[in-house]
């Protein structure tokens, strides 16, 4: 029997009557003869009630107790679905973090899975259980309880699957992954598959459907993941390594924009390696995220760098970018939006770059930067092309 | 350094307000030299919440998953009051069950505390920081949330006293314990002394001030433990082992009264010592507490037997009843008040039940039943009369 590993997110557990629904579900899943771990997320929007109740406390909660409080939701939603087999007849067991020994390192709020005790899941199944995990949560080496971040439950689903080479679920409230935001592109194609790197370089970027560090987790091994709609026949994505075989034979697989950044370019700036990469590392330890940069060659020693920060980063970064060029060589443009084409099929197809810079040159579209990666281009253009560049990119490339 | 473990009930902890009070309350006792250990109740009417979920899923909710489910109510508070603790600079740390090794076995719902391992809350306390505890739970063998019953924080904060060897303080919505029920004598006198075993007898009574285990554990260990108002100055109640030396020289300490049960009388029935046993046995097999049984001398091999058991279970009783006796042979008496005098100094005067049958005659209060203890007596008598016999016995006993 397979070891099938899902995922319900928040709004599948909002209320009794969904979580009665739930149910439901896993017991015709588990008549279809899988062994069943269902890790869950809190119901609703108790996380965020929660953080509200620490906030009128202190506008900056102790980051420990901040973990011991918000892991509670998942330990109700957990232990409510259980409840809910059991009245329908099927036995079911839920755990928390510190039952199956899931443990973590690293900062409270943001806390990395290590290992966790595959025993207990285990024996529960082969009792006939479906069994049910508080997901988000972890317990690290002080025996302190820690959360994984936004979105940590992905994360925790990946990992049991991982623990016992199953299959994972990710049941959330939209059907698939799609090529471009649907909200933004109304004939966006839903993806069938999607490569590791493709999904992470999209999640980055800010298409939030899955926690990104569950996306790594999966590539890492190899564990195939199923995104899609909890509770609905609707088939949504799986995505997984994709090779020659399952490969949809095209360059680009998504487009995913971002509104959130702002460009920064310095005028005559020393070309000295020494003065720019002491400016680059002072941002880095303000843990202020620089992603795009481009720099000109340098003529007469000067060189202008241009690079692109979030937007809420900028009074910040202001105060040490005035230590390194004059006032009147510092140029910010807010009229920015980061618009990313990805795909695995970049790495063997040449040309796409150029058929890019040709449709943007036809449709006056102004590419303000650019960077690219293995599989991703993503070009700065003015927020007022952003759907134009949406529209013709993904008719080109059939997305 | 004395260590000094407090408990807040609910209404205590039931606002963010109220949990920064709290906060306020306990930074001033640290700062007069103490080592807190501070265990709370959910806030407000969180368990009852909780309750009312699970009863939305099962009417008979399973008992493992229901435990796992309130248990949260408490980690909710402890981490908040240890936040508020933070935010107002002092230090600390909520743990749950598990983290302090709060080890329980017998049914879920109503375990019992066997150990618990008191080195983490030491450690704590030596590193300066007040020490919060989410009360009412624990862990049984198999790893599993457990929880102590009803008013069970008071339990978990007797015997963390017990185990670090301090004093207890439970703190409450209530000044203190009374002699008699103020809503049913205003006349009624706070206590500042009460041994153990009257408020075992007074709390079994119905005076439901403090969950019984509580003050069982107390006795056992030799733990005085205070109760008294939250964040108040009046002073309440100490509950200790009553010697000469503080004992206030008086036979009658307090009353109880309670409604809540009915007289069962059975005529003729064979005095043959098997009968009457399995009739009981029969009885207690189907968890029916049968409180006062009093018995005629036999006539003609004949007896008559009456007992009180709990309204509730009155048709459950009649079930079994019916195959001991014939119909025409079994009176029920639903008019029932059972009127207890509890005093630990009875053991040393004589003659206080006949005081009080004396007053109930010269007051035509009819003694329906009576029961002894080496500390109590109880009366069956009718619920018409039980304002009128608490006010005599409370002037006559000075209560």
């Amino acid at each position: 029997m397979s070891v099938v590993v899902q995922k319900y997110g928040g709004s599948s557990v909002a209320t009794i009557e969904k979580i009665k629904n739930v149910a439901q579900t896993l017991i015709k899943r588990s008549k279809e003869g899988n062994q069943l771990v269902v890790v869950v997320s809190a119901m609703g929007d108790t996380t965020d009630d929660l953080i509200s109740l620490a906030k009128q406390i202190s506008s900056n909660p102790d980051k420990r107790e901040l973990d011991a409080l918000i892991s509670t939701g998942e330990m109700v939603s957990a232990a409510l679905l259980a409840m809910a087999l059991k009245e329908q007849g099927y036995d079911s067991v839920s755990y928390t973090a510190y039952q199956i020994g899931m443990k973590t390192s690293g900062q409270h709020g943001k806390s990395l899975i290590d290992d966790m005790d595959g025993v207990k899941i285990s024996e529960s199944l082969k009792d006939g259980k479906i069994v049910i995990i508080a997901g988000f949560q972890g317990i690290n080496e002080d025996g302190d309880i820690t959360t994984l971040g936004r979105g940590g439950s992905d994360t925790t689903a990946v990992a049991i699957a991982v623990k016992l080479t199953g299959i994972c679920e990710i049941y959330t409230d939209v059907d698939g992954i799609y090529s471009v935001d649907p909200r933004k592109y109304k004939e966006a194609r839903k993806l069938m598959v999607i490569d590791y790197e493709e999904m992470l370089e999209l999640a980055s970027l800010g298409a939030q459907v899955m926690h990104s560090r569950s996306i790594e987790l999966g590539q890492k091994y190899r564990i195939p993941i199923y995104v899609g709609l909890s509770n609905s026949d609707i088939r949504g994505t799986i995505i997984e390594e994709v090779t020659e075989m399952n490969m949809e034979s095209k360059p680009v697989t998504g487009i995913a924009t971002s509104d959130e950044d702002v460009a920064v370019t310095l005028k005559e700036i020393s070309a000295d390696i020494n003065i720019l990469s002491s400016l680059f590392e002072t941002i880095a330890a303000r843990k202020i995220n620089i992603d795009m940069i481009s720099q000109t060659a340098p003529i007469n020693g000067g060189v202008n760098v241009s690079f692109t920060i979030p937007k809420d980063d900028l009074n910040e970064c202001m105060e040490i970018i005035k230590n390194y060029a004059e006032a009147q060589n510092i140029f910010i443009d807010t009229d920015i939006t980061k618009f990313s084409m990805v795909g695995i099929g970049m790495k063997t197809t040449s040309g796409v770059a150029a058929k890019m810079f040709r449709l943007f040159s036809e449709n006056n579209i102004e590419v303000k930067m650019i960077t690219t990666s293995e599989i991703r281009i993503t070009c700065a253009i003015k927020q007022e092309d952003k759907i134009k560049a949406i529209e013709i990119v993904a008719k080109e490339f059939n997305l």
